[in-house]
């Protein structure tokens, strides 16, 4: 008898909503802010996101309609299979069931198309003809390009210029898709200008990219142009739930009402509550589920920082956002988990955590190539650095059920495969890999920055 | 309504038994001759490779049992989604339904493990240790190291050194899954230093690569080492078939008793059998058929090439084989499609050529990279270089059944994606393409060198 692997749901039965635990939680968001400290009003945001998009950010509706269209596109990989990690379970010698939600199947390679396609696709309903973005690593320009490519946008991507240079593969991807990929800071914003103009051999930032591409939206005299973001937002993790909602349906295939454990990384909080935020849900009506976020011990958002109200960006264009933050200026050490190098973290998954509905690890690198090493050499699949930590949390589960002698079922999001970024491997494998410490003080001076700023109730 | 576009096999559905076609061809093969012109007996192949695969080489069964334990492994990704390509077919206005098999689901990107794991196994089983292998653009020694490190067996990979060179990632996925990848030539064997010695700066071939790893692989004194080859040989192609055996009950799943035209690309022949050769057995017991093999205008061997006895390597150091041969010193221009860039063809594959049961088109790597490029606009997926030639003479047939008319079933074979292999992608947008003139009278002097050779009746 060879043992079912992987559970599919048939198309049909792929979920016809999105969940928006805005409404579900215990506490009410703290709004967005602007320059002035006062609540921003959804027309202030309307140069940069198309009204659609704005209604879903701000809405308290629970369940939100999937539009026919965007499933259309999703349904090219969607959904995507649930896997049951036998291989691992064994390596580890642990009694817990592993599963695993493997988003890397989507043709960019990671759980980005999710929220690409759907807000390449509001934003075309709203008449907007063309889209810009940022981009660190290279997984959001490509899954952004992806989505233009299919639904007719054309698509623009602001990539630092370290990951510019280093990545030049990211650049053909999204080139083959039909999206442009220049390096930031560049001459054709007045923001790259100014930065080239003082620091001329600047390595660039994500930062200063994500003023490039807004500036480029919103400066676009036709008022055809518009600004997406990969993360962070209510909006971007909504349109992630498809994840956890299909897994849902999956677990119950196999006669698992629910997992005991669930596990995401932890960048700008997409993936995770992608994973997550259904049983979330679920644990808000009374299920017994530990939750967790994992992220880099280097950039430990999630276990250090304070929850405050701070910019999304170092050029402060983006409205305050409630959440915990290390400072919009700290610099993350140079992991190879470049996805996870964000100094702040959604909202929704900074009200989560605030309220109790989430715990947090903070991981070094090492740990988590160690776990993607044993991932890949047990069920075959190279995963993301990203990737990684939600594997290395989800072995220190299984490894607690093992000292625990406890049958858990532990879930976890495979947010993507790590083919574009075997440099890490390489360096673990030599013994070239750092871990960084915690820079304790130098987040300090960062969050002084901060000293008369508003703070979240 | 959602348009269903996968269509997928349960892992309880997934064939139990390959597909062997020798059995069935018109004309029995013709067997490998030895440097005596006789044929070579199963003994004589014992150094090289384990008994149990050398019996699988010259098996007159139709069908063979498929070990549970090669099932356990293969269901990671299989059964491979069936796909209707709804988009593509939109962008052709073509009435033709157009599937493809997407065997790019693997975790090495290509349909290259359906062999790698069932070798490793059975050399497993046989007592072996350690695999060698050769490889050029790095899809098969990726996807040896993976099964290698699924099935507990070392793997030591020689990769031509200009491509070593110039893909460092495909070295980095190897080491990931803990195979050991050197440049070729290299100075662990005879044959590699002769050659250093001679041309200290060769960029190395495919043929001097075989030789080393042959080398390697018999020389080991604790004989627990044998050579593996990912395509030409007939075990390789009978664990291919796999992929045509799920094809078939996919399109039986809707209600599509036959397609009219199975395609595939041809370099050493393995996908094209694949998916074929199960469509082959039914061609041959009746149905209307058309089964085309796409290869490279620059590699021309079933469309150009005599049918001959010639060695598969520059070196000589196998048995001749029965194939239609550009020469085995012909080395073709340097196309982005590595894994087509073969002077022979599979002995199964030149005899289905021989007695009619296929046909082949020679296709230019331009119109290739456009289909690969409409292909990624439309579908999403961006395919490997190999895979552009299937997608382009899918798109001719289905060009063709637009002139008819004709509401024509189209199948063709995605073997891989191009995510490892995007610089052809840069280069035909940038329009640095060269479309190579096919050399024939080049190709004629390298027959020359086979006067006198025995000929295959």
């Amino acid at each position: 008898m060879v043992k079912q692997k992987k559970i599919f749901l048939d198309e049909s039965e792929m979920p016809r909503q999105w969940y928006n635990l805005a409404p579900d939680l215990p506490n009410p968001l703290n709004p967005p802010l602007g320059p002035d400290g006062n609540p921003v009003s959804p027309d202030m945001l309307a140069p940069v996101f198309p009204m659609n998009l704005i209604e879903q950010e701000v809405s308290q509706e629970r369940w939100i309609d999937i539009p026919e269209e965007i499933l259309e596109i999703l349904v090219r990989w969607r959904p995507s299979p649930l896997v049951r990690a036998y291989a691992l379970e064994e390596a580890l010698g642990t009694p817990a069931k592993i599963f695993y939600k493997n988003e890397s199947v989507s043709p960019a390679g990671s759980h980005k198309p999710n929220t690409a396609v759907a807000q390449a696709w509001y934003n075309k309903q709203f008449g907007i003809k063309k889209l810009t973005t940022e981009t660190g690593a290279g997984q959001w320009g490509s899954a952004l390009s992806f989505a233009c490519s299919l639904i007719g946008l054309e698509c623009k991507v602001f990539m630092v210029r370290v990951s510019f240079d280093q990545k030049p593969f990211r650049k053909m991807m999204m080139n083959t898709w039909g999206g442009t990929c220049i390096a930031s800071p560049s001459m054709e914003t007045q923001a790259g200008r100014n930065i080239l103009a003082k620091y001329p051999d600047t390595p660039g930032s994500l930062g200063i990219a994500i003023s490039e591409a807004i500036e480029a939206a919103v400066s676009d005299p036709t008022g055809e142009t518009r600004y997406s973001l990969g993360s962070v937002l209510n909006h971007v993790m909504l349109h992630q739930t498809i994840i956890g909602l299909e897994a849902k349906k999956q677990l119950a295939k196999v006669g698992i009402k629910k997992p005991d454990v669930v596990v995401g990384c932890c960048g700008g909080g997409s993936n995770f509550a992608g994973l997550s935020f259904p049983f979330i849900y679920d644990k808000i009506n009374g299920a017994d589920i530990k939750v967790v976020g994992a992220e880099p011990f280097s950039c430990p958002t999630l276990t250090k920082a304070p929850f405050i109200y701070d910019h999304g960006d170092v050029a402060k264009m983006t409205p305050l956002l409630p959440m915990y933050s290390l400072g919009h200026t700290f610099i993350p050490a140079p992991i190879h988990a470049g996805g996870l190098r964000y100094h702040g973290m959604a909202p929704l998954v900074s009200a989560a955590l605030k309220d109790g509905l989430m715990e947090a690890q903070a991981i070094h690198q090492s740990e988590c190539f160690e776990a993607g090493l044993l991932f890949a050499k047990t069920e075959g699949i190279i995963p993301a650095p990203e990737t990684t930590h939600a594997i290395a949390s989800a072995i220190r589960e299984a490894n607690l059920a093992k000292e625990e002698g406890k049958e858990k079922t532990i879930l976890f999001n495979f947010s993507g495969h790590g083919l574009m970024d075997l440099v890490g491997y390489e360096k673990y494998l030599n013994g070239e890999l750092t871990d960084y410490e915690y820079p304790e003080s130098e987040i300090g001076e960062n969050l002084k920055m901060l000293d008369g700023y508003p703070l979240p109730k």
